[in-house]
């Protein structure tokens, strides 16, 4: 029998459990020649599947009503009519919410779990580290001495982003949603400072605090009032990398916000947006620099794992309430 | 007799003429050796003047009250103690609201006035000019065959933006204040398309109209509302120019608009403010282009000359409102 999860109706504002449709389909899966049939693994579950469950455009095609949900998954191949993948590879790749599925084997590639644990690919040597590295590097372009704001700090991308910030020689600011998460930046993490935006009356003064020579670089994955409160922080020639907004991923109605444009103006500062896939001819050097840093223990990573294929939705629901540390991923 | 106009106070909201001093000195001004006597000729009154008038930390230091207001003027040399400059030349530079005034030469350029109107030095072949084409330029990084909304289309970094935009094969929509200005967008400086933003209720339609394929470059002058209708409108790697934000200048409380951070990562988009003196090393290279285009033809441009030194404040209050077209100079 084969399980999948679909999305019944596009979440308004908070997504819910009823949002998503559990399916079971009866009988054996067959493949015909070049496919493979995957049994997953590791299911990632990340803030940019919001954008996806409602219906606007954005840089990648919303999910249909009554499908499959899909995101980044570790399968593995359980049969092979396909020449480049044998029984029992483990591949990765962007897959459906199904506890088995056929692929063409278009767009995954081979782990190797004998070089890192298998939910790592999802992670710190999967998508969540290449966002990491190549936001901050072909964004924010770090030099060593300079100050960096991460917000999301606790998540899957502010994890890696703070600690490869230490690697370069940067100061190091985290933005969390709990004590907790700040101890872990902090102690297990190397950030320089931690702030927890849950408690914090006045944001501004807490990050000019923390960063009394002004911020060069903030690594946003939240958007919303806590990135208005850097901006009054930034110096001359900041380079701010919007790498999510998680913080208005549900609101119903367009958010507003300071007027960024007078502060840009004032510093010469820069915002950029992105997603990873903008820079995949760099992606093989950044997986080299990651992997020799995991290797020589300079870089680790934080997992949340979450048991059950089942629990998918409410892994990613439990994901956008910030219930998460580092990356969260569920274990079919 | 020399007459200074000073800062009377900093303004609150929308300066007045309340906020200047006129102040008259007897008596002749000496010159020292190095030295050099100047008359003012044309005084240039800009929008960044108002960020200056305020306390405020800006890329600049802001004027000090009972201080004379300065910006970007021409002079005749009456005299001179200083082997660089003559008796009879004219410079430019930034100088003093003061009809004359000693200067030790450094900073001043010297200015032909057979080879370009002496107004025209501090317009489009000074720094308005090259804050046009750098920013086009070094942050917009124009294709040929792209889109492009200019705001403050009218006005004198606007008029050569929107020019230099035809040039280089671009489609230009300019957004300006009066159907008077639009017209003359459209008929004298040959942009595509011009929208009043006045009287266009919907100005996310208007420009969605007046940009069907969408927008690539976003040449902006003025922040607030209209920049929040041109970020509904933009493109993938869309790349904003934030030159000023002359709609909020004026605001006493801090401005608020749309949260640009979803736009930004949804379309990997770039908003980047700076400052002309970003690219010094680039001058002789952008001039060049300006000089060659304006001798060719290619480029024309606006002035609107206010006679009487005593005027300067009134120029600057008017510019500020929108009353003129193209650059606005003070002859003195």
């Amino acid at each position: 029998m084969n399980t999948s999860i679909t999305l019944k109706q596009r979440p308004v504002g908070t997504p819910t459990l009823a949002d998503f449709e559990m399916k079971e389909q009866e009988g054996n899966l067959t493949i015909s020649d070049g496919e493979l049939l995957l049994k997953s693994i590791y299911i990632s579950v990340d803030p940019y599947l919001r954008g996806r469950m409602s219906a606007a455009k954005s840089y990648i095609p919303p999910f249909e009503v009554g499908k499959p949900i899909s995101s980044g998954i570790v399968a593995e191949v359980l049969d092979s009519k396909n020449k480049k993948f044998n029984k029992g590879d483990f591949v990765a790749g962007s897959l459906e919410w199904k506890t088995q599925q056929v692929s063409n084997g278009v767009g995954l590639q081979k782990v190797d779990k004998d070089k890192a644990p298998l939910s790592a690919y999802l992670g710190i040597i999967g998508m969540t580290g290449l966002t990491a590295f190549l936001g901050l590097h072909e964004i924010g372009k770090p030099k060593k001495g300079e100050t960096m704001v991460v917000s999301g700090a606790a998540g899957a991308v502010g994890t890696v982003v703070g600690q490869i910030g230490k690697i370069l020689g940067l100061t190091v600011i985290g933005i969390a949603g709990s004590d907790e998460k700040v101890a872990m930046l902090k102690s297990e993490l190397g950030f320089d400072h931690g702030i927890n935006y849950k408690t914090t009356k006045d944001m501004k003064a807490a990050i000019q605090e923390a960063a009394p020579n002004g911020v060069d670089i903030y690594y946003d994955n939240v958007g919303g009032p806590i990135s208005d409160a850097v901006l009054f922080n930034i110096n001359k020639f900041a380079r701010m990398i919007i790498c999510g907004a998680i913080s208005v991923y549900n609101k119903t109605e367009i958010p507003t916000g300071i007027s960024v444009q007078p502060f840009l103006v004032k510093n010469s500062a820069l915002m950029q947006g992105f997603i990873v896939s903008n820079y995949a001819d760099k992606f093989p050097d950044a997986m080299k620099h990651l992997s020799t840093w995991l290797t020589e223990g300079k870089l680790t990573y934080k997992e949340t794992i979450v048991e059950g294929f089942e629990n998918t939705p409410q892994a990613f629901l439990d994901m956008m309430a910030g219930k998460n540390k580092g990356k969260m991923i569920v274990k079919a």
